[in-house]
């Protein structure tokens, strides 16, 4: 995809309660194109672990890893010039916005668990929200991706994978492939 | 919006283990124009009464019951000459049959936990994928009924609303209104 780096900061990770949603906000971040995700808050090496087997598995160069400090990890992406557009029911409308984030050529996408620090709102150069209605999190960033490489995603290739999907009317289709990344 | 009646049926609902993104599944519905949700497998009472209080106070008449048997759903909807779409990483991609499943008027989205029966895929008029790559049903759901509807459910307005969110920059705003439904 033409498109510049993404990188998708998780923010409020709890060890204890949000295994399985943060996974799921870091697959979705790797199916959806973005280039590699931090996860803040509780320690989360279970997480980085299943998210690498995956993308040893299915290939591309998607990385997760571990950072204590969410603030620490935005102020990092802000030094290097990415837009922040931070994900929250509050924000302003994503198919407002998309065309401005778009133009700023790398961009970093956080999104929370139950409770986002208020400072979060005033660091983001982009509080966006996808519909104004309460769901989740894994959804508000996989449509907001979506916009971000115009659909281009859905069909992309991951160079390296093991495995790979033959698509299917009925039933399911899996290669081995030998594709070296 | 214009388009027909929508269903989701979540099929394999485990209550130690789903609750939160069988939740995430049912707010995810709501949020982008489904009408109901249906939640087979074990007891769901806390997802649907958490759905009925977010209904409640964010409006609209999105509703979610429990039944037992995902086949009796399914095959009821079926019956109601509902079009059948089985979210699933093996099946067709979303962007070659959306024009075909819109046209049938009314849908029937189905997406499951970790173990879906392999009489699904048989069942299904449509297996569609959304992306060939492992994320996550909730993020599948949101980018197909996106598609579904075109985007213009990302602005609809929900009746009945007793909050509403009012776009912001930076911040939260939120309105108590006294909209009837």
């Amino acid at each position: 995809m033409e498109e510049g780096h993404v990188q998708v900061i998780r923010i409020g990770h709890r060890s204890a309660r949000d295994v399985r949603m943060t996974t799921h906000v870091c697959l979705v971040a790797r199916a959806f194109g973005a280039d590699s995700a931090v996860i803040c808050g509780e320690p989360a090496n279970d997480v980085v672990e299943s998210v690498r087997k995956v993308a040893e598995n299915w290939g591309g160069r998607f990385a997760a890893r571990y950072e204590p400090s969410w603030k620490k990890a935005v102020l990092e992406a802000k030094k290097r010039g990415e837009a922040i557009a931070h994900l929250t029911m509050y924000g302003e409308p994503v198919e407002e916005k998309m065309g401005e984030i778009r133009k700023r050529g790398k961009v970093t996408v956080v999104v929370g668990a139950e409770l986002v620090p208020g400072e979060m709102y005033g660091l983001a150069d982009y509080n966006i929200s996808v519909t104004t209605q309460p769901h989740s999190e894994v959804a508000a960033l996989a449509v907001f991706l979506d916009r971000y490489f115009g659909g281009k995603e859905l069909g992309a290739e991951f160079k390296g994978a093991r495995l790979r999907i033959v698509p299917s009317a009925k039933g399911k289709r899996v290669e081995e492939t030998n594709i070296k990344g």
